[in-house]
């Protein structure tokens, strides 16, 4: 992700002082007019702020908190965090960096590797708003900017609810088209009626019609991944004292799906689960697939 | 219902005989052009196709099967049910039915009185082609025609899971928009978020900004309604063997919400459930609300 | 169950006027000492009071309100419903006896065949105190009888309480034990702890030892039986206004091992859901099963 | 618990070195026969076997293996830990333990203060048979040794099951309750009831009659204590990919009474949720409550 959102910011204009530990992903971006430096350190020490998009928890923590990492340099007041990892994670690295005068910004996104290249990403920015504001004309470029709440982990935490209502979407409908299905109605005209009126959500106008009547199952996030998210914002609930019986119910649904199916299954396989519950496959009526075609 | 939906049929120049037990409606179908009967029955004995709007399923099964029902006229061959009763009572009625050589057409309709007033309901028509075929022009005066399957009671399921589905985004909505505030994220940019990503649903585009963050709860459909449609969708998944362990979920938000706050709290008013267990209320930042005015 | 209990008050030296459509069992009574009546209806006649050991709702309905039924008879003032049938319909029928003049006292059982022959049954008697007091001496001979409160369907009330205690107990043992052995933990063990400590039910003491971990799914108890026991319990619930969360996972539980396994399975056999979901099997350790041995 | 426990393994004969920060509770083993060591890790110097009993997860790292812990002293070659960590604690504790040679011995128990006194508690055991066998005598004296599995965490992983199926029964036998009083029947009677048949657990048997029923709800466990064993659970079910549907709307129960009675709730205390939802008490009979005195 962080390849194509860096060059949407020097296309812009900014300059950027680039560190991947991947050589070739360096050489691209000094082919895209960024400077690079030789460590994460080095590209901190020499700019305002540092923007970082790293793939886990770990490696976060490492490249900024690490025996090399951003908190050692002089530069880099404001670190502005485009990760994934969890609110809590957030707010301890935000408390470590803060001991140390600097102040961490949580801007988690969404919208793929497309959203990314297109500058069309959900970004969930949260922070103070004097470390925020400047950076939002920058961020503008990646795509629309959502400032959540003014402390770190805020954006984290606004990032795991929207994933959490989306597996919410998946997974009621997927036990509404099975009972329709073994009712006997026409999946797609249910996908119709939902997306007519008060059913229609983000599976009803987009996953089942492209990725589960299909079925290919080809959404491209895991069950794996889905599970975790559900479980941090659960997590998170359990902290912050807030029963959630239909989230929880959602929760259930993903790990069972990968406890069933392997967590290497795509998140739309919930459907399956329900399916063989059930004893029947929600198949579109050979018409609807000619026309569909 | 009734009153709207006859009207826009007289207005497209259809001819109708209309039987209400208040004269007031019956005086104003008159007004409209319609010929008033004294009698259900005898409606019923003049016209090729019944048309029904009735309130509860008794009082669908009196019309039809009663001593002075329908099955007792010569006409009506087709019967069409525009109310909400349920699967169950719809096939039963329709195998009634079908023992005199009558046909049961079922049509429940969504989209409140506003719809049935501008043709803007969604019309859920389930029956055997040959009855249903002909009908369809009739009907889509009244808004858009779904044909979801060719058996009596498949209207109804339909019905009933679209309702689910509704009742299911708004409650993981509640959850989530309670943990954001909890966690000091702004509602108003948390909807902003949804409404952006997969997290958007009909819960998200409408009810929260409309009823529910202004704090009116002035939705319009009652919390023990919202809970009955729920339990024949669940009774429905039970004897068709197919487990809904979300949709069973919020079904149980559904009957906490109504048995914690009274049948006729509006079914917005999950929300301050999940706010009462949380011992937090989920409000606009007043510059919020000053925008939003 | 009737035959049983009506061979221990014939002993315990009560005269009795038998019916069964089955001419066998008539011939049975009538060997043990009973006179037989040629219907339900002349053997009410003749008796003040009726005893009843029925299968389903609809005979118990039919052979006390219908055509040929009980309260056409002059006799049986009172009638005793040992079947079990739910608290809704006790209640229906007890309403109809009364605007006869009669009494319907309601007095479901459990403790099976077993204790039916042995007098070891729990009686579960609901009824006014005039009509039930004089009935509690000629009860204890079929076992333990207990007065659970005063108007008809209480007992069938407390019934499928009872039932929904002992499916829960099942159900949290199978999820249990089925995380304990994929934990490498010895069955035999876990089941030794349980009953040591504050884990201890009927699950734990009876059902896992005798009818699980010998893998012979042996109880007796049909998986959709026990699902429509809970089916009825939470169907009172929500008419009552008192969510059952925990209730309600439990009867998915069961819906979902009914839809899963089929409706034949052993109530027990929800273990096996658990351990294909878990992919695992409980099993005990050799040495184990020779000691039990 | 560590005193009284100490005190019956010198009473049986034992030698043991103590050390507690507190010193009064050194000056109490000291009376009692112990020698008393000025730090932890000098009593471990000097003995074969060590024995720890500490409040949390964070106190038992720091005992073994932070700066001045047992695995800085050279004796001590087993390690028992009687605390209640948690499996990943424990798991995590004795592979550290093992890199320098060591073993990590896991023996959680339950019974409370009482069953230490007199010995009668349940100890959950787990650890390599060559480590184990020995230390069973000791363990005898004070209480029930049951040897759960053979490495460290599945005695952890015991007592968080048996934990579990301890609050499911208190949440099942609540709803129960709560539902039967709205019906009407007597408490003590549903009680009997249960407890005659297979509705009897640990709650019906021993905290209804003597904690609930009296409405004291002083049974001394904490909701949020058995919330949080309740999550130790759900998050090693999680991580074993093992569904429990069951025991998840059992720690639901437990959060939300957390979160709405506040954390130092009597666990007992689940009855007040429900009863506050269905708008009714769980009262006993005057008569019944005579009858009891
Ligand atoms: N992919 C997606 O669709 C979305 C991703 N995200 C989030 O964005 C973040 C980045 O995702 P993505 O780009 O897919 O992840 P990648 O796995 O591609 O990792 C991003 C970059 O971090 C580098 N990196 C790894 N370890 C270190 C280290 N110790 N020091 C410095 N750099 C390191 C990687 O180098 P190398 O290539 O050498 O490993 C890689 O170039 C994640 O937190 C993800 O959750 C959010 C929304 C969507
Ligand atoms: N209201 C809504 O927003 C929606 C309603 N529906 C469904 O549409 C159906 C009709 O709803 P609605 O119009 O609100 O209901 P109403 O309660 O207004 O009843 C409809 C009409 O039926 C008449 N009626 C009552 N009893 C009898 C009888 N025994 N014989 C003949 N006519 C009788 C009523 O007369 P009288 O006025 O004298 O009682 C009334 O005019 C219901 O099934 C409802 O669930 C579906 C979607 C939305
Ligand atoms: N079996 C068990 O372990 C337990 C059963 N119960 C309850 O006890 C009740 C009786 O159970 P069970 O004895 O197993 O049931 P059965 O199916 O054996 O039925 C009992 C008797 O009723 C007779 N019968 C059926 N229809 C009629 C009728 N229309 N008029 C008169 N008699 C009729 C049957 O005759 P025929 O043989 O000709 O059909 C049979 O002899 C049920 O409600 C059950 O739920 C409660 C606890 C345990």
């Amino acid at each position: 992700m962080g390849r194509p959102m860096a060059t949407r910011l020097l296309n812009a204009g900014y300059s950027l002082i680039c560190y991947d530990p991947n050589a070739e992903s360096c050489a691209t971006m000094q082919a895209a007019g960024a400077t690079i430096a030789s460590s994460a350190q080095e590209a901190a020490a020499a700019a305002p702020v540092a923007l970082l998009s790293l793939p886990t928890p770990d490696v976060v923590r490492a490249v900024i908190c690490g025996d090399a990492g951003l908190l050692g340099a002089e530069g880099a007041a404001i670190i502005v965090d485009l990760s994934t990892t969890g609110p809590q994670v957030a707010k301890e690295i935000a408390a470590v960096a803060a001991e140390q005068g600097r102040t961490l910004v949580d801007c988690p996104i969404s919208g793929g590797a497309e959203g990314a290249r297109n500058g069309t990403l959900a970004l969930m920015l949260a922070g103070p708003e004097a470390a925020v504001t400047p950076l939002v004309p920058a961020l503008e470029h990646l795509g629309n900017v959502f400032r959540v709440g003014d402390s770190a982990g805020q954006g984290q935490t606004m990032k795991v609810l929207n994933n959490l209502m989306s597996t919410a979407a998946l997974a009621i409908t997927s036990e509404t088209m099975v009972l329709g299905a073994k009712s006997g109605l026409d999946p797609d005209s249910m996908i119709a009626v939902f997306n007519a009126g008060s059913g229609r959500n983000t599976a009803t106008t987009d996953k089942f019609p492209k990725h589960v009547l299909t079925r290919a199952f080809d959404f491209g996030m895991s069950i794996a991944l889905s599970a975790k998210d559900a479980r941090l914002c659960l997590e998170e609930a359990d902290r912050m004292g807030v029963p959630m019986p239909v989230g929880t119910a959602v929760r259930q649904m993903l790990m069972l799906t990968r406890d069933h199916l392997g967590p290497d299954a795509d998140m739309t396989e919930i459907l399956r689960v329900v399916e063989q519950w059930a004893k029947v496959e929600v198949h579109r009526k050979p018409a609807s697939q000619e026309a569909a075609q």
